[in-house]
């Protein structure tokens, strides 16, 4: 197994030639968009979804400048969907930074999100590639519906969100963005058909499994490394697995009273100290076991080595 | 020449087609989503784009099943368009009915604004050419761009807003969706390349003549065929060509003086009664003069004549 670091190393190359599109795409010259992309974009994040597509690609025979396009693509199409959740749940905080939606207000926030997912739109475009266009587009719907679930839940969803509904949440915010990477890179990279298909298994799982441990995280991270309140999710009312996990454990009237005060430190002391967090990084655990088996049938070569690597690097990662 | 009625006639068997599409993408069966979507998709509009697409398909050879894809997917992004409009307006009222924005909300109107670009994105790469769908994202960022610009105008508009940005505003807002219906058709329907570039030219006067009349109208129509208060742009802070118009026409004092008040009242009378209205209906006539010559390139037929038809439509409509 190769380490974390060098699963970014093997695609450095492609990874500061993403940054520099990124850059391109900010549009620094431009007096309006150029200060408001710039908050967004470029030097920010780990380009995680870029390294996926170069490393998936590199399983294949590939197109420079259509991996690249690809690697962009996904990165802003990311970029998007981050600018408009900030909207949607009003953050003022992301990564410890100010979010646009509060520099710029709500209006540009939209506009600016919505001109991201065009860039996005044509970098995919750029690929040439009909049926990766398709999955592009699929998956933006996906990644819609996901949140517009979440953002619709009922009263008291603790009591009442299941682990399939969180999981299918998580799938449209998360994991299908995973998917895309993989699968659409897989498609450019000419694999055979159940190599594509194990590609989409392994973002899938991949996906679901960062998105958990995210959502672990919340609840066992420092205030510094989340650069955010601990317990941000529950406090917002956002329920994820550690609660659905903590519910599993609980009887019901003592859960439902842990509820009852307001601030949730009660939940997210419960949270932390119950076991929750344990099952919940098993449930992380058995999906990136099935990650790695789908990974194992693709060819042996140095890019599965460091694809594998990043299974174990999502769950060790602490931001 | 023949009349509008007719021109939409011609093509009512696939306009028909749309509205089953709009009603398919509507998801009546989703408990969340069915209900937020037929607010804004089903039953509603005039389908002018749509019309445009199927009439500049019948310029040529086309199959019906993309033309189709093309018409939905340019009325589904004009949709999207309109509700991203109302949250960044903040706008109660569209054509005197509630928008979704004041039903639902400003989070959950931002993401249903997303999904249905989600879905025009789908109805864009389905018609599976490659150079339709590069047009589409083009289309997608210059619309943003467009907005992103009318959103960031700086104190006192009125005094420097040039007639040049009003025009690169509404070619983003309003034109750049003509010039995709049109456009994106003759590529569909295998028009030679300087048709295609000429029916660019039709939709792109057309467009902004529409612009341009629609402007007017928010000053000359009455409140029940506008649903929504005269004059509202300008008292919202939106300068449009009518007040370039009166600019050009007044001495800088007199003008400046009019926007004291803040009600804007005196500025909508003085549009109504200066002569404004009568410069600004003279430079869409001239728009409209283009998009008839570039429209003679095509050849002669009955869709020919309908899309001419639609140039005096866009000029005598009151809605």
């Amino acid at each position: 197994m190769i380490s974390t670091v060098s699963s970014f190393a093997l695609v450095q190359d492609g990874l500061a030639a993403v940054e520099r599109a990124l850059a391109d795409t900010a549009q620094p010259d431009h007096p309006l968009l150029g200060p408001m992309l710039s908050m967004v974009l470029p030097g920010s994040g780990k380009r995680l979804r870029p390294a996926l597509a170069f490393l998936t690609g590199h399983l294949g025979t590939y197109d420079a400048d259509k991996l690249l396009h690809m690697a962009t693509g996904v990165e802003l199409l990311h970029g998007a969907s981050l600018v408009h959740d900030d909207v949607v749940d009003e953050s003022d905080l992301r990564r410890g930074a100010q979010t646009l939606f509060t520099r710029v207000g709500n209006a540009l926030a939209v506009l600016v999100g919505d001109y991201l997912f065009a860039q996005s739109a044509r970098r995919c475009v750029a690929t040439g590639d009909i049926r990766v266009i398709d999955l592009f587009a699929q998956t933006l719907a996906s990644m819609c519906q996901g949140q517009i679930e979440e953002a619709s839940r009922g009263n008291a969803p603790e009591q009442t969100l299941t682990r399939e509904q969180y999981y299918q949440t998580i799938w449209g915010k998360t994991a299908s963005l995973f998917v895309l990477a993989c699968e659409g890179s897989a498609i450019l990279a000419r694999l055979p058909e159940p190599t594509i298909l194990a590609m989409r298994c392994y973002g899938d799982r991949l996906g679901l499994a960062f998105q958990v441990v995210d959502d672990i995280l919340d609840f066992i991270g420092t205030e510094a490394e989340l650069g955010k309140p601990v317990g941000g999710d529950v406090r917002q009312g956002t329920i994820t697995l550690p609660v659905i996990c903590l519910r599993d454990l609980m009887a019901p009237d003592r859960f439902r009273a842990a509820f009852a005060e307001d601030d949730r430190s009660a939940v997210v002391e419960l949270v932390r100290t119950s076991g929750a967090i344990e099952l919940a990084q098993a449930e992380a655990d058995r999906l990136l076991a099935e990650a790695r088996d789908a990974l194992m049938t693709a060819p042996a070569s140095q890019a599965r080595d460091a694809l594998e690597s990043l299974t174990h690097y999502v769950v060790e990662r602490r931001v």
